[in-house]
């Protein structure tokens, strides 16, 4: 695990990010909106590599896992069933000597406090000091609801109230049904949605990781419930400690085989876009943070320059949100399980019975009714149920943000050819003589904006512009390239290492006689000379190779 | 041109939609929300298909053209400085009777009747009847501003009041400056954005053509002032009647050939997709339609189950927006041009004065002031100007919708092999005897949501299943694939053909003895045997022909 010490300032990560194009300020012309964050030329590849990596690996890469791309505004009985009207909200407090307005939960953690409850209203403990004023003189905590609000239509009243999703998620359990109606899909399969959403955060911080309008990477994988997977195969599997990553799902997984499968295939798609396991931290929530519809919870933890944080959620939440919908629509959200249904035939009157007694207790023991319990069981014997669901939920912001900040490196590197090898920069020090600064983004291949820098030595010489405007236009056939022929090669080469430019590809004089070129790898800076006509096959081979950081590589 | 009255009807299209899962009612569990669309499995895959080539066409594949991902919550200056907030209203109705609300252009344009307008107030003609209820009692007609409203932060007044984007474009302009600064690009050069746009449509109608959420792909291209060109080159060329589509853009183009190399460049690509010239139309706007900032204006048109209209604009719209950003935001928009400072440079002072007055006695023809011309040339023999823009500005759904119509058949085809040859469907007549209705949709491979159906012939044949995952794990590496082992043969083929599978790959018992497989083309239904080893090329071949319609094919 890194910690925190040897990363990148955040303040340093966001210059470069606005100097070469990731992310500017939005409406920056304006002077800015707080919590609002666009991506330029090099930041928009950047996360349009990453959704499409976790498109791929979690949905065309499986055959149990379908798309869905729905609407930002959706009906406001969606956010009631789901609790959020009700219980989407934080508290907050205002400075009454300077009016700045904060998160009082964060406000006390960050003076080492902690918010009090009384009877359900809220408190600040004493001594709190205003960080903008210095006073101590504090409103009530109020609760806040960080749904944005807009109308639909021209008459703006209760009517017409409609919220700005604050999550992905809840789009697919109201699409459900039509999606296991239409796609020839049954339990265990999965829904799979990226895009906007929206939450009105009191303080907006930490650059784009906590923003007000940001994107998702939702999954929700539908599973039997555990006494089905009983009915149908006698026994539950037992979940190992730990879930290898290339195991095969089976028969007889309950939730939590299936949790923790989840958390094995993440973390492992983590590591195949450049953020191995030693960057990571698995936070298994205890079982007094869960929700209390969830059977467990891990958080994937990245050490952001301002601390370890969250870059993704993989809950098991039981049946509650179907549930929920089901009730608050008044639709049934049930599946019908044709081969659940021919093992529950297949048991006697007596053996039916033994079944329904043992989970009633079990359900008993769990706080619910022995009613709730028979009932389940009645339908379950045809064959129905409302699936359980698995949700591994990721930030496509905050991924984005761990990648550049564990991309960044800064390096001695000699100013000569006769010079030494590299050597980690430290930082606030210059450079020792006869070596100079190299800021670079160690991008993974497979999320790098640019893949391959193509250079021909001079500009001025026709025949190298030529012959390297046909390695280019081979190359960007099936890579997104970038031509350079402006300055010495050397600053293009440092152009494209801060722009995380894996591949450069230089055509130079000995090219025009025997048909190679130098490539270039972005990290080592050393580089081969290859025959253009294997060019494509060696970068195709670099291209797939997964990152190490630097510490393990 | 095709005309309407061979196009499916948009119910029939609307409710193949919903049964494959390519286009659900939002919020559908719920009762709906009007004018919001889902996109489900099939629906998201076209989407993502259509967009990515979009993106390759429009980014990737030009080296002048550089992308961009901002918040569709932008600072609200950004809209009154686009004239948004003033004009971005359309007039409305309400029937007195029965409380119903409509456009009231578009119900007078439905009533062959126009809105009237005494001295820049609203009025409807006389006679008008409600459609909903058949009375004549109306309201004024009011105008309403489409723009959703919400509030940043907990206060809600009007220093936190924010706006849903109307549309994309103007956040290219608003980053404009920061874009131009760190992408190493210089004009003329273009930023491209896709993305969601809201609009708070009265009456939002014709399935997913008009909805009041939508997903728009626009290219702002900034050129080099016409002035400019003309102190390069001496003059600017004169653009041809039709642009080819395989010109390279010259120094010496001045605006007009910069739109007519743009609209070239858009029917091309609609025609690389799916959708061939032959079914759309190049609408010119009329001077008189023009808005005031806009020198000329394209629409290119489809014919819809509804009617011709307009899928994408390209406008030639001066430096409007730019300046207008610069006069609200008090910052320079200019953009510094070295290679013209160098040609000014050459110039004499009387060459110089001789050019200022001709661009005088043109401004002056153009009703702009002598001391604004001056200004203006002062600051170009500088180098300095501010870029002027050609805007193509595509709609991602009523593009998908489009595909959706054009790709719509319906067809008797023979139920046994010694049968006749398929015929076209007459509409609301059974197939004659020996025949049965086929349904496909026929995608362009390029955008089609599953490129290749893999069959083993028959599900209990473990031989044939093995091999049949073989080939489906080969191919699916490099296309989106679907694996069927279910059903009749014949059934799995018409369920790919109604989902648009251009391809199916089908693996029978002579595949066991010779590596071969039969390769089935969707549109003809004919099959080839192919050898498995030679499948992957010549799928790469197929998937690259562009698609013509069945009247052209």
């Amino acid at each position: 695990m890194n910690n925190t010490e040897n990363k990148v300032s955040l303040e340093i990560l966001a210059s470069l990010c606005k100097r070469r194009g990731f992310i500017y300020p939005s409406s920056e012309l304006y002077g800015g909106l707080n919590g609002f964050w666009d991506y330029g030329p090099l930041g928009c590849e950047l996360k349009r590599n990453l959704k499409e990596a976790w498109w791929h690996s979690t949905v065309h890469k499986r055959e149990d896992v379908v798309g869905l791309d729905a609407t930002i505004i959706m009906h406001p009985a969606i956010w009631k069933a789901s609790g959020h009207v009700d219980g989407f909200v934080d508290p907050m407090v205002d400075c009454k000597v300077c009016k700045k307005r904060f998160r009082a939960d964060q406000l006390c953690e960050e003076q080492g406090k902690t918010l009090q409850k009384d009877n359900g209203s809220l408190r600040l403990p004493e001594g709190m000091v205003c960080p903008s004023c210095g006073a101590k003189d504090w409103t009530e905590p109020r609760l806040f609801n960080l749904m944005f609000k807009s109308f639909v239509g021209p008459v703006e009243d209760d009517s017409s109230l409609v919220y700005l999703r604050p999550e992905t998620a809840q789009a697919i359990f109201a699409q459900f049904k039509n999606i296991l109606d239409t796609s020839r899909q049954s339990v265990p399969f999965g829904i799979a949605q990226m895009g906007k959403s929206f939450r009105n955060e009191i303080t907006p911080r930490n650059f784009t990781f906590r923003s007000r309008e940001f994107e998702q990477m939702e999954l929700e994988y539908f599973i039997r419930p555990d006494e089905a997977i009983r009915l149908l195969c006698g026994r539950v599997a037992a979940a190992p400690t730990q879930m290898r990553t290339d195991v095969e799902p089976q028969p007889d997984w309950g939730w939590e085989c299936w949790h923790k499968y989840w958390v094995a295939q993440r973390m492992n798609w983590y590591y195949s876009i450049g953020l191995p396991p030693s960057t990571l931290v698995e936070y298994w929530q205890p079982p007094h943070e869960l929700a209390h519809y969830a059977r467990a919870c891990v958080d994937i933890q990245f050490a952001f320059p301002f601390g370890i944080q969250e870059l993704e959620g993989i809950a098991a939440r039981s049946d509650f949100d179907l549930s929920r919908h089901q009730s608050f629509s008044g639709k049934s959200l049930e599946v019908f399980d044709e081969p659940l249904k021919l093992a529950a035939r297949k048991l006697s009157d007596s053996e039916r019975a033994a079944f329904t007694d043992s989970i009633v207790r079990e359900w008993e023991a769990r706080n619910r009714s022995a009613e709730e319990a028979r009932a389940f069981c009645t339908k379950l014997f045809e064959g129905r149920y409302i699936p359980h669901v698995i949700e591994p939920s990721a930030g496509a912001d905050r991924l984005a943000l761990a990648l550049l900040s564990q991309a960044y490196c800064e390096e001695w590197v000699p100013t000569s050819k006769e010079g030494g090898s590299p050597q980690p920069a430290i930082q606030g020090r210059p450079p020792p003589q006869g070596y100079e600064l190299r800021t670079l983004l160690r991008f993974s291949p497979r999320i790098a904006p640019i893949k391959i820098g193509v250079f021909p030595l001079l500009k001025n010489k026709p025949d190298l512009v030529a012959k390297g405007r046909s390695v280019f236009q081979m190359l960007r056939k099936r890579w997104h390239c970038f031509w350079d022929e402006t300055g010495a090669i050397g600053r293009r080469y440092r152009r494209q290492d801060e722009a995380g430019t894996p591949f450069g590809v230089t055509i130079d004089f000995e090219t025009l006689s025997n048909d190679t070129v130098t490539l270039r790898n972005r990290d080592s800076m050393k580089q081969v000379r290859i025959a253009i006509s294997r060019l494509v096959e060696e970068l195709e081979r670099r291209m797939d190779l997964p990152q190490l950081p630097p510490d393990e590589a």
